[in-house]
């Protein structure tokens, strides 16, 4: 089944201990479409300025990207983010931020893209995830992401959207901030209180944890010698499991299970290098193969 | 086959979020001890006090630990440690160490303590540690745990240590310090490179890793929705561990795998409550329940 994105495509300029970009391609419908594309087909909805190279569009169509969503606002620019991570690279600082045309979007989806089953909301507004939710009526599966700003500015907004959704993936310290719960378990219970049913929470190189009322899955991240880039690994890791879910039309626990694992990998290879550019350089058959590798290294 | 355990016994004053505790029985080789007694006979060396209740030693015995190796000096005090978990509870914060009669700890094994076929030196000094191993003539299998200060102040006898034992079990805080390498894959790898065929990274609540030339384990930490007290996990951990490869005499890649396992869902007994509480009510049958679940919450 098809499986639907909503949100920002981005030039990211970023430096790590292992090099630098400038403008990359990035943001998180991005990298969330790019790591979905190995395993089903994807509706990209995004807006992006008259700055953004008409190579990147032909570059996302070619990996079955449908990218008729991606609005280009003439006369606006691309949203740019610039950041830095250092030590053990687990959080970004952030140095620049312009949001530019993203400041105002709010998209409307095509009668076509409408009638996507397996909706993924990226990081945005709450206001706006609600609108386009409400738009996505023959859904299967919705799951949203958020961050700490809307959890601190939005929260009645944010709590609505809760309510409507099937699933939030989130990381641990924004699970802390919407909850007020130090311990990860019971943040997660709490996030259950508030309307999803299920919760994934994304815990960086520490790996992610699935929580429903009726399972629990705990899952390390794939152990990596070299962290070139982190940049977008929560969006791949959802795009990894949203991608799996859509291909097999399945949202039991079993196939949760399975998409927290192929969430996890490919998730490992788009931080080995900056942007795009080591999933530029994996196709399935190789996603595959690590994912044999990983659950080796777990089974007993 | 039995398991020898040389480290300290303990009497810990911890105050954590869930309550406080006084000269509650602890120490490395306590906590180690009463983890390896679900798999297996265990043997512990070690000194305290005449200030160490009969009691204490009457219920490890009663957990089929020979304590004829813990030696009580007259006159002589218990070494205590005094500290404090905030927050998530990851590190500890020392408040008060009395080494007492720990301080001139250096044991003489045994004939029939010398031919244990496993060998686990705990934290403490690598020359006590090197002089106990050279006793141990029939070992199998030796591992050793350190710490920072025998890594910023000891490094020349731990480097002679560590090639002499098959392995080393220690946080990932140790890891970097002993290796200068912030990427604990690279840091395992150049453990291995100062001589032990394996090294286990334990990251606390982040579960434990395992590293040889030929594997790569990783583990999550058994989801918890409440952490008690972390003391002792991690020697809990490794009692685990040990525990199960000397149960089965195996040291290959399939047991020590499996041990990794045992190990992480035994120190999740043991940090649901102060000291050895949470020990006390349980048994092997529900440890291998938890083991199941364990394995349920990974495998896809």
């Amino acid at each position: 089944m098809s499986l639907l994105v909503v949100g920002s495509v981005a030039f990211d300029s970023v430096e790590t201990p292992h090099g630098v970009v400038k403008d990359a391609l990035g943001g998180a419908a991005t990298f969330f479409s790019y790591a979905a594309s190995y395993f089903t087909p994807v509706r990209l909805v995004g807006v992006v300025g008259d700055d953004f190279p008409a190579a990147h569009r032909e570059m996302l169509e070619a990996r079955g990207i449908d990218t008729s969503g991606l609005s280009i606002e003439q006369g606006g620019k691309t949203f740019r983010w610039r950041g830095k991570y250092e030590g053990d690279m687990n959080t970004a600082e952030t140095l620049e931020v312009h949001l530019n045309v993203l400041g105002t979007f709010n998209p409307d989806l095509s009668p076509k893209f409408a009638e996507t089953p397996f909706v993924f909301l990226a990081n945005g507004s709450p206001n706006m995830q609600r609108r386009v939710l409400a738009q996505a009526k023959e859904r299967k599966l919705a799951v949203a992401d958020t961050m700490n700003f809307w959890i601190e500015t939005q929260r009645d907004e944010l709590n609505a959207l809760l309510r409507e959704v099937d699933g939030l993936v989130l990381n641990d310290a924004e699970a802390r901030m919407l909850t007020d719960e130090i311990n990860l378990v019971r943040a997660g219970w709490k996030v259950l209180d508030l309307g999803p049913r299920f919760v994934v929470i994304k815990k960086g190189e520490h790996g992610a944890m699935f929580l429903s009322r009726t399972e629990s899955f705990v899952m390390p991240a794939f152990p990596l010698a070299e962290v070139v880039d982190p940049t977008g690994a929560g969006d791949s890791f959802a795009g990894g499991f949203m991608g799996y879910l859509a291909a097999t039309g399945k949202t039991d626990a079993a196939a949760l299970k399975t998409a927290m694992a192929y969430g996890t990998v490919v998730a490992s290879f788009n931080v080995e290098d900056f942007s795009l550019r080591r999933f530029q350089r994996t196709d399935r058959a190789e996603i595959d193969r690590r994912l044999e590798t990983y659950r080796t290294m777990m089974s007993f």
